[in-house]
């Protein structure tokens, strides 16, 4: 669908600017046509075909892991290391700091956000990342592994009854972007009302509602572009007229007035500063021209 | 929440306008408090106690009339009438005709849409109905009952696949109501893609998503009243900005920039002719006022 397969610049991958993010709503495709984990990969910066896979919010990470190596062997990266990093101590241990410092790629599984914040967070492992990122690597997370990725992240909350005050339950996310809040599975667990809830409550925030076998890739300039064969629901609250979810006790039915969605599809976009949908030939335009 | 228990005025209770229209999400409460079947019950012309319970939709009718037997009783409903109208020419017989003549409440249970409206559809009863309802008679709907009311009626569509072109299965409802459509358990089972596939396809009709124990009721002047203990959702399209429908393959991926979603709890509303969203206080001024 869309002429930008591969956007960044060679100054960009030189390193001397922070590496893209892209956040993936789970279930991307790791058998077939790998559209998603192609681009991500195409993504890191030229000649450095070394991934880190961080399995720490997986509960069977032993399972995950073959899968990703076989995927990520198939796109021609040479080496992928398996950071099998299930406790702070483990996030402390030098052979995993060393390790990030060297990888062009670092992807966070699926699994349990609440883990991986829980054994990350604050941690020296954590900080490494954050330096490798800002020197170029992409980082890139599926499900739980997307959904950590914002300042503020959810960790639970069923979706049929998340209209509802308190019902979505949020932490302190790994921090990679600012300003959105990223939900996974998003149209396959029918999420729409706790982005909607969490929109309620502080309409400063962008959500991201992620589908299955679909992710964004986050550009310079505040540019969010989709990716994959699903759909990245943008759910914009700074519009609401009305809500009474301050007047409301716990677990009371939240009422909203003119909350604004966008769909899109792979090589769509959204500008979170401007708040503007962009159309697929006006974001090849713009991400040709990111620095 | 909401003031207004029994907005009939006499005059309508008369019978010489149309009774009121009452879509129900399926799963109202029929063993507690019964909040929406008694405001069902109060809307019907005064003095007339009996009600046709239709289970055309129901592929078990004989598990589900005792229970709205016990319910409609509890309320002080005088004489409950089973309709096991199962085929058209059930749908043809004199004695359905004359018992539904005779009713102030005519309520359709839950199943599967297309059955009511294969029956139905043309039918003798279904003009006995409708001239029951003109002079008066309250039509009430829930789940299968309630998704038939509109006159393009949603039938099938899984919601995770739904925003792919011909995903949502739409058919000829029963036409009570225009200009809107009805989806039920709306919340619970993450509807939102069939209302913004269906927004996308024709902008003009009103979504209308009825969350479980949740319903509307439609007032004269395109006044909808939410009722019951979940939630309304409003799927607002005619302001989309852009959408790929009309180039899309059936199956591929529907894109929609801008619709606006309202949610609503007990005693807001929803003004169909203008599109705005009705707070309570206002609604019960609206509803108050309304001949």
């Amino acid at each position: 669908m869309s002429g930008i397969t591969n956007t960044a610049t060679l100054e960009e991958k030189g390193g001397t600017m922070s590496g893209r993010l892209v956040a993936i709503g789970g279930a991307e495709d790791k058998e077939s046509d790998l559209e998603i984990l192609r681009r991500v990969v195409s993504l890191a910066p030229e000649g450095n075909q070394e991934v880190a896979v961080i399995a720490t919010a997986s509960g069977i990470p032993d399972e995950i892991f073959p899968v990703y190596e076989e995927a990520f062997g198939r796109l021609g990266v040479e080496r992928i290391h398996r950071m099998d990093v299930r406790s702070r101590e483990d996030a402390r241990e030098e052979q995993h700091i060393e390790t990030v410092g060297q990888c062009g790629l670092i992807f966070f599984t699926g699994g349990d956000q609440l883990r991986l914040t829980n054994v990350l967070g604050g941690s020296p492992l954590l900080e490494a990342i954050r330096a490798r990122h800002e020197k170029g690597a992409v980082v890139a997370g599926t499900s739980a592994g997307a959904a950590a990725m914002s300042a503020t992240m959810i960790y639970n909350g069923q979706a049929a009854d998340a209209l509802r005050k308190g019902a979505v339950r949020m932490s302190s996310g790994l921090g990679f972007v600012d300003g959105i809040v990223i939900d996974s599975h998003f149209l396959e667990r029918g999420r729409f009302t706790r982005l909607m809830e969490v929109g309620a409550t502080n309409p400063e925030y962008i959500g991201v509602g992620l589908g299955e076998d679909a992710g964004v890739i986050f550009h310079p300039g505040g540019i969010m572009e989709a990716i994959g064969s699903g759909h990245v629901i943008i759910v914009d609250s700074r519009e609401i007229i009305s809500s009474n979810v301050a007047e409301l006790s716990e677990g009371e039915p939240v009422a909203l007035e003119h909350i604004i969605m966008h769909a899109l599809i792979s090589g769509h976009g959204f500008d979170v500063t401007q708040r503007r949908y962009i159309s697929d030939m006006l974001l090849s335009e713009m991400t040709k021209g990111a620095v």
